[in-house]
């Protein structure tokens, strides 16, 4: 697994001009890279650079429309359902949380939920929102069907991850997860560095635990059978039906209430279909805010300060690796897989983007590789 | 592990003397036993007759006060904060998700945040509550630290359950699981049966992984370290952090909101100090709630009827399973742990209630057995 690393302000630099070459404005085409960009700075590689050719490919075929304003079809004070219109999923998803915020901060509670938007990157950002404003926050989305339900041989479900951030000291709650064991990111990411897959992760086109990534993300794409498995594995012993649970009422927040495709329905016949959902909540409406923030913090330190396991040397709290990830990308750069690279070489020559402007002179001889967009 | 079988019409007339001999109302006395028994129709063994001991133990060493009045001590037309005042967490909670519902019907959505209760039961009663009313309901408590958390050896979170219930036919939608591998109540159902646990659900006090019942449910009753493991083992790569990260969730909504106690202060000293957090929302917020459940129907249906993995003759989606054992135990009878019997009989004796009367004479000779309570 050969890496490259690059400044932030190199990426950045490179991500606005490609969007704005897709046709973004300048704005829309910030947002997109905020979005990808915040989730390499917080070590989560599969959902940043790694994904730049999930939405090249998205707008080449059309799934992803590059003109597409969103829409607020329903509304009341506390609700709103948005038409996505088939647009960058990372601009409706903003504008929904802004909506959802702008609500939640009148009323104290809100949920906007969206439909037929596309990918939109890494959940938590949307959630984050919220906390950065004072508020808790829950983002969702459906996917592309990659989650097989329990006692099940074909993915029905998406990898539909489910992200809550609230304000808390010395740094806010940070929850960002799929309700898979992993995410397709993560297949996406074994399949680069040629690696088999750990054991009880995936499940072949039969339903039978398969550790070979290649043959698991073509089933995916053919929707020929097969997945990633629910958390909690492939049976009821381990809580398979719970991480299949929670799945489901990331499907209720984002397809259901929405009345958009549930994720079997979505990326079929060149349409993308993907819903989301919203939450935020003003912890005014249980007292004193800074009273909660305390509290909440308080727990948190407790955490952290719990007795380890043994040969354990940290307990981390959701949100604690973020922070010291974000540290280190600012400081030593982004590690960003060979292979991610000549994705990005790619889609350069797609849109006509100078790669060697921002890159330089990198040798891919050796990189036999093929995106699975 | 020896069961009897009992008509539910015994159970609840059991029961329900009972609790009036313990001081509660007519009333009260109802709704603790239907809380109970929704439990065992539903197939949830370890949370009905099995969980009677915890609540004598809880009256009698004073962790629950019979007389306590919950009370709505913050309040917007969208949440409320109820100060239990230790009373029975049933009572409580009844109380608190009706208010939600109401506010919820009004408003579109709310929570309300409970602290100071004690144990409340199955969480998907409450949920189920707002199903019933059409509404999309939720509903989360901790409990005594038995979670341990990513990289610990010592129970930091309750089991920290999280239901969800809406609309949907031909039955409704049904989804109540702990944050955790498995509950509290099944380490207890194998105690009773004298059966090893198996791999990948709990910890010993120093963290490493156990099979031993009687010395984990030990270890937690004397908080000396260990628990049982959070959805997703103890280990990053199947997903610990997450069933970590949705047990903190449930903690947001239930001791944050509240400003109660977090899991890992209750039940030390003689206070129980539970709290829970309960939120509905009308489906009407988003469009007609005919069309969503419609739509969320279709969804189940499609899931049931999806290819099935080698050997799995069935796919259930959430609540099915509750509709067939409800139907089942109302025809067949309830079935119960000799040793839960036992307790039950211990209870009759404490609080003078005629055991024989519903239960006739029993042979208890060769019953060795001590209540973890």
């Amino acid at each position: 697994m050969a890496h490259m690393k690059f400044k932030f302000e190199t990426l950045n630099a490179f991500c606005n001009e490609a969007f704005k070459k897709f046709g973004f404005t300048e704005e829309e085409s910030k947002t997109i890279t905020d979005v990808l960009l915040l989730s390499d700075i917080y070590g989560i590689e599969s959902h940043g650079m790694q994904r730049l050719s999930r939405y090249h490919k998205g707008i080449e075929k059309g799934l992803i429309k590059v003109d597409a304003k969103p829409e607020v079809v329903f509304e009341t004070p506390v609700s709103a359902v948005i038409e996505g219109h088939d647009g960058m999923g990372q601009l409706i998803a903003k504008k929904a949380m802004e909506l959802c915020i702008e609500k939640a901060k009148t009323t104290g509670m809100a949920i906007v939920t969206v439909r037929n938007s596309n990918h939109y990157g890494i959940a938590g950002y949307y959630a984050k929102m919220a906390a950065d404003e004072g508020l808790m926050g829950m983002s969702f989305t459906n996917s592309e069907a990659i989650m097989v339900p329990t006692f099940a041989s074909k993915a029905m479900l998406g990898s539909n991850p489910i992200a809550v951030a609230m304000p808390a000291k010395p740094y806010p709650f940070f929850f960002d997860a799929s309700t898979t064991v992993v995410t397709r990111g993560k297949l996406e990411m074994y399949r680069k560095a040629e690696k088999e897959l750990p054991n009880g992760w995936a499940l072949d086109k039969d339903g039978k635990p398969s550790t070979d990534a290649p043959d698991v993300l073509d089933n995916i794409v053919n929707k020929v059978g097969g997945g990633i498995m629910p958390l909690g594995g492939s049976t009821e012993q381990l809580g398979s039906h719970k991480g299949y649970g929670y799945g489901m009422l990331c499907e209720i927040f984002c397809s259901i209430f929405s009345q958009g495709m549930t994720s079997n329905h979505t990326h079929i016949g060149g349409k993308g279909g993907t819903c989301h959902g919203f939450m935020a909540i003003d912890p005014k409406v249980f007292g004193d805010p800074k009273d909660i923030e305390e509290h909440f913090s308080t727990f948190l330190q407790e955490l952290r300060d719990a007795p380890k396991a043994e040969g354990q040397a940290r307990i981390y709290t959701h949100g604690e690796k973020e922070v010291e990830a974000t540290k280190d990308r600012m400081e030593n750069g982004i590690g960003v897989d060979i292979k991610t690279v000549l994705e990005m070489k790619d889609l350069s020559e797609y849109v006509g983007v100078d790669f060697k402007k921002y890159f330089g002179d990198i040798n891919f001889e050796d990189v036999n590789y093929q995106s699975v967009y």
